[in-house]
C-alpha cells in the first residue's frame, strides 16, 4: 500500500560534492547534494544552489566553478562547508581544506577531495528561489590512490564517496555491489527474445 | 598526486531510478542516473534523457514524467529498462513491472518501486545530443512498509535504493551511516568560534 507524502525534493540517493566559485581574489565552497549529471555531449552537470548563497555569486561573477568529491571520512568537513555561510567564515581556514590551481579554468579545485571536475557555466535557469546552474565539464581530476588498474578510471571503491540521504539527513558509505549494470538485465531480454 | 582524466561525465554516485512517461494510450519506462533535484521551491528535478529516446517523446507530448525509485533487490529489472528500447519492446510485459496511475497527474507510477514522485515538465534545454528536461514534483508517494515511525517521512535503510556507478559500470546498495548531517559539522565551527 503506497501513501502519498506531498511535493518534496527528496530522491534516494545524492552525491554531496563540494562545490567551489570564485577566482584568486575570493574563493567560497558549500556542500551541493542537488547536482547530477546534465549532458553527455559536452559533458555537464546541473546543479541547484539557493539564491543567498554567497559561492552562487563568484560563480556568477567569473562563469566557473569546481565540483568536488569527497570521500565518506570528510562528513564532518562536507558538513561544516554546508552549514556556515563563507560571508561571516573562511571556510578553508576553519576547515584546512587546501586549495590548488584548476588546469583549465581559473578557479581552484580542493586538494583533499579525491575527485575532482572543473565546470564552465553555460546555463542559468532562475526556479522560484533557487538558481539551477549548468556547467560543461572542461576536465576532471583523480588522485592516483584512487585509480584502478588500468590507471585511466576511478575504482569507486577506493574513492569511498561520500553519500547524502535527504529527509533523514544522514551521510553514508556506499555498500557492495549488487550487479554489474549494462549486463544483469540482458538475462531478461534474453528470456523474452526466446519466448515463443 | 592527481592525474588529469580529461572533460568526463562521471559524478559518484548517482541515483538509478526508472522513468515513466506517457498516458493510457502509450507508456514507456527507462533507467535514468542523469537526475538530481534543481530546486526546493517548488521542489523539481532536472534530468538528462538522449534525445532519441522514445520516453522522451512520450514525455514531450504529455508535459509529465514519474520518477520511481528501485530498490536494490531491482537491478535486473532497471537493467533491462536501461538497455531495450520501447520502439521495439514491450518493457512492461518482459518485466512485469506494474503501472498504476498517478494520483495528480494522468501518467503513471511503477507499483514495485518503493518510492515514486510525480512531475510536470517546467523546462527544457537542448544541450549537444541530450534533452535537460525540469520538472516540478507535485505530489511523491512511499511503500507503507519503507516509512519512519513517523509514518511520515522515507526510512532509506528500509528504501534500501539502487545505486548506480559510472565507469565500472556497477549498481550498488547504500552502506552504512557515517555522520548526521547538519550536526557533525557544527564540532568543526564551535572549534572556529572558541579560537583567539
Amino acid at each position: 500500500m503506497k501513501k502519498r507524502l506531498g511535493p518534496s525534493d527528496r530522491l534516494y540517493p545524492m552525491p554531496c560534492p563540494l562545490v567551489v566559485g570564485g577566482t584568486a581574489k575570493e574563493t567560497d565552497v558549500l556542500a551541493v547534494a542537488w547536482i547530477g549529471i546534465a549532458a553527455g555531449t559536452p559533458p555537464s552537470v546541473a546543479m541547484a544552489l539557493r539564491d543567498t548563497r554567497h559561492t552562487l555569486s563568484l560563480i556568477r561573477a567569473s562563469g566557473e566553478f569546481t565540483v568536488n568529491v569527497p570521500s565518506a571520512d570528510m562528513a564532518d568537513l562536507v558538513d561544516f562547508c554546508g552549514i556556515t555561510s563563507g560571508r561571516s567564515t573562511d571556510k578553508f581556514a576553519a576547515t584546512g581544506l587546501t586549495l590548488v590551481p584548476a588546469a583549465v579554468l581559473s578557479t581552484s579545485i580542493i586538494a583533499e577531495c579525491p575527485y575532482n571536475m572543473e565546470c564552465r557555466v553555460t546555463h542559468e535557469i532562475e526556479i522560484g528561489h533557487y538558481a539551477l546552474l549548468v556547467g560543461e565539464v572542461v576536465e576532471t581530476h583523480a588522485e592516483e590512490s584512487v585509480l584502478d588498474a588500468t590507471c585511466e578510471k576511478v575504482d569507486v571503491g577506493l574513492l569511498d564517496p561520500l553519500v547524502y540521504i535527504a529527509g533523514s539527513r544522514e551521510y553514508r558509505k556506499l555498500g557492495p555491489v549488487v550487479a554489474e549494470a549494462f549486463s544483469v538485465g540482458r538475462v531478461i531480454g534474453e528470456q523474452d527474445l526466446t519466448t515463443p
